[in-house]
């Protein structure tokens, strides 16, 4: 069975290593929602129905009470009620479950979990359900986030372990000397992992964040704890049950995957990650708990991700119409939510340089304002791109981060005739003056955006910089004509390790990270410790041990 | 001339890293003193004897005082003086170093590595002499640990940095959709280094334990700093000078590298350690201020090697003699003053098999004994296996080892004639109940061996790997006939991440560490928290950067 599933899906293995060497594009499954069987999309909505004010099925070991309160931010109560483990109980059980696993071959652990984003894919659609009443963000992003693109992470850190297990070799012959003294020793080397590892889930982005730890960590021989954010359980409760039912079918323990459930009442994620059991912990979230986190795991591996308050600098463009509309989209897309949104915009006194001659900051501004609002007023348009947002953390913030500056576009509630009960608001754009930094150095998670007009370009990229060496940011994006500029700037935030895209417009999105291709996170930066997609995020997950025989 | 470099040493680092994937027997640089040219013994104690009593000279900025109180345990002080280093002054030279460095093409990086070992290889006998007297290992010891062995762990540690970057492609084309539709983003990746990296020596293996990390540094991109033990400073002092030479050769900057020398009385390394330029600490020493680095590091990668309480399990053999001669040698070399020396000699009631019958375990005590003695009576043959000890440090420890338990073998000084101002001790044997854990748990550093008798070989087996998880140890250690207890061996220690040596005699001891074979520490017990040879150590010393520009 287990060797047939390697052979079943070795094929994509193969092809998912050599993307991730050449790191050109690749895609595992469709991201197109369009592209699967039409009657998943109705199968999808079902499932989800199904949970609904339900018991959640999972069974794990230590279950007595049930927890959960998710509700979706387009206006009900998900009312689905999981399992309340018991850590005492599960981590014996996690330990020695994680013993058997890092017990069986590589290419069958590989074949098992080849196997389980199979599944998890043909499960696309209940899982992009379950992501969008969660996160509230558009079913669109929502299918790619929770679904082909979080299985893509997936398969792509599988890969990478599997391929830096397989750097080892099984066994080796070491020699030396001749005749009598000749030392002959028979060297036979283990891969194994570490203990546990634990994942703790964000509330927007639940399965694409957490697919890349997770699935290094088991191919890396540990056991895994999944503890979701309290407000998005269901997408990794989905992937726990998917995980476990393969497990099982493939003949192994399924207490290899166990889910932990809390919420804001009974909080438990400092008792599990100070577990001594817990070896390795991926985390994404807020600063505050990384650095916690970091401060607290003595020994344990952590992987954080982090806030990142993403800089654009603009400097020129040949389509001024083009670059405002895919600023505006930037901005508003997943309602800002994504570890990848801009969060400053920052232009130079100067304005903004066109084949057609200056563009001044007043002008630019206007233009800007514009864009954004036109964008408003088609409220549909606008709530699709942006989903909806969980009012009580979000209404606050926005009216919050109006105080910092000059409001140039209000933020206002929207109205999507589509799901009349969800809570939706238009982007804020607020200018603030460069020697303002605590208003714009600080990630304005949400529908926000600061404008900030510096002295010169360089003054500009100076600041930015800093506000990505200082505060953290994935990404940054320069709009410029001029050659030397474009430089200057990949000088600038090579030194940060943000991401730099030049010119994007169009279709191209600087909030697009794509597995097999883009490093995500370079750790170079509060943004993030470590890249989720490179050597040293999967290396340390598991270890090597020698027997050495004289023969 | 860079690029000559790497031309000149690629066939050297080609069979570096076909040796790392197979992890067969290979030399880079013979280890025998006796085949290298029959001058360079006497230019290299020629060279040491200028060292003595006078100023080392090294043109590192920020030189003002002078410290150094290296003693040699032959019996004599060093009186080198080095350069007392301001850091307020050297952090910023050595981040603008790192920062060039980082931007050196990566063949010709590692051309200047290959230059730097192939030079610290010529001056092999005078890092044996600085080894010899600084550790008071003896010679043949400090040649190898201080040269050969020294320069291969650093070739390792280079090769399989290079090849984790050299893994990571320079740019890469992303494509998708056609027509008007396609995006089409040329990304490029750039590796580089983190910072500054620290380097803190131990006292007994100064150069093999230190050059694995700062190779691995260098090749990823860093700055270097290294903070020797300060009793041990020389044979650092003498690479440091050597690397300076030779990027100033090739035209890098020096300051790339650094010296930092400190005494008891003006200790600096938790000074440097908390410093926030310093990215990246590897240290060898004692677990207590390991986990003081571990504690205090926040967010830097901090790889330790600590205290090691090897196990060696004896069960049966069919060479009895061999085996007691083995052990005895085992123990005593190095002075039992090196990371990989037995430390308990567990076996159980039922005495030792072989195959003409049992041994009662008071006749294999009373052989073992008699084997030490043997050893000890020839006080010019173990004065020279054993090396000279820095009185101060080990008169106390191997006297109190001795309160511990029924001292079988008592510890004698003893005069070598040729060293008549050494300080030379023979082993000592203390023999304790198993249920007095607190004893031999725990590493007693030096010539200091416990043996413990247990109700069964599988109990003994037990304790062992007890021993290992909760103290640590690098290494244990069977003698066994049956292939049943080398299996149970093989399970109880594989699961603690000790490496098992199965019936090692004659020429093969498991204090034996092979670059590119031997995986050394498993990163599994307290004995260290990584493997100083595989990606996981290497791959978190560099990060990708990559800028993205749509075409």
């Amino acid at each position: 069975m287990s060797n047939e599933l390697f052979e079943r899906h070795k094929a994509l293995l193969d092809l998912a290593l050599a993307a991730t060497a050449t790191r050109g594009a690749f895609n595992a499954w469709p991201d197109n929602p369009a592209d699967y069987n039409d009657v998943l999309a109705a199968e999808g909505r079902q499932a989800f129905a199904n949970y609904c004010d339900s018991y959640f099925y999972l069974d794990q070991p230590g279950v007595g009470e049930r927890i959960g309160r998710e509700t979706s931010p387009y206006g009900f109560e998900l009312g689905i009620q999981y399992p309340k483990t018991n850590l005492a109980s599960i981590m014996s059980v996690a330990q020695r479950a994680g013993e058997a696993w890092s017990k069986v071959e590589l290419d069958t652990r590989a074949g098992v979990l080849l196997e389980i984003l199979h599944q998890l894919n043909t499960r696309s659609f209940e899982l992009a359900q379950a992501t969008m009443h969660t996160t509230g963000l558009p079913f669109d992003l929502a299918f790619t986030s929770g679904g082909p693109h979080a299985q893509e992470r997936g398969l792509e850190a599988l890969a990478l372990t599997y391929n830096e297990m397989k750097s080892i070799p099984a066994e080796s012959l070491w020699e030396r000397g001749e005749g009598a003294q000749a030392v002959r020793i028979k060297k036979t080397f283990k891969v194994v992992g570490r203990g546990i590892s634990l994942t703790i889930g964000c509330s927007t982005q639940p399965n694409w964040s957490a697919y890349p730890g997770m699935f290094a960590s088991l191919m890396a021989g540990n056991a895994l704890l999944v503890k979701p954010h309290a407000h998005a359980v269901l997408p990794l409760a989905i992937t726990v049950g998917v995980m476990r039912h393969v497990l099982k079918d493939a003949g192994f323990d399924a207490d290899l995957v166990m889910l932990v459930v809390d919420d804001e009442v009974r909080a438990i994620t400092q008792s599990i990650a100070t577990r001594p059991e817990i070896k390795i912990i991926d985390y994404t979230g807020n600063p505050d708990f990384a650095a916690w986190l970091l401060d607290s795991a003595q020994g344990k591996v952590v992987h954080c991700a982090t806030a990142a308050v993403n800089p654009v600098v603009v400097d020129g463009t040949a389509d001024l119409p083009g670059l405002l509309k895919h600023l505006v989209h930037s901005v508003a897309r997943a309602g800002g939510r994504t570890c990848l949104s801009p969060r400053v915009i920052f232009t130079a006194s100067a304005g903004v340089q066109t084949p057609a001659g200056g563009v001044t900051t007043e002008e630019f501004d206007e233009r800007l304002t514009q864009a954004f609002q036109r964008f408003t007023n088609d409220a549909t348009a606008a709530c699709a791109l942006m989903g909806a947002l969980p009012r009580h953390d979000f209404d606050a913030r926005i009216d919050g981060a109006a105080m910092f500056g000059e409001v140039l576009v209000e933020s206002q509630p929207l109205t999507d005739p589509m799901h009349p009960d969800g809570y939706f608001r238009s982007p804020l754009v607020v200018r603030v003056r460069p020697d303002h930094a605590d208003s714009y150095m600080h990630e304005w998670f949400g529908p926000i955006v600061f404008l900030v007009e510096c002295e010169t370009i360089a003054d500009a990229l100076t600041r930015a910089a800093a506000l990505t060496r200082e505060k953290g940011a994935i990404v940054a994006s320069l709009y410029s004509l001029d050659a030397g500029v474009c430089a200057a700037a990949e000088e600038a935030f090579g030194s940060t390790g943000a991401t730099l895209c030049l010119n994007f417009t169009g279709e191209a999105y600087p909030g697009s990270s794509a597995a097999f291709s883009d490093f995500h996170l370079s750790g170079m930066n509060p943004s993030g410790n470590s890249t989720l997609t490179d050597s040293a995020f999967v290396a340390g997950r598991f270890r090597v041990v020698q027997t050495k025989t004289l023969l």
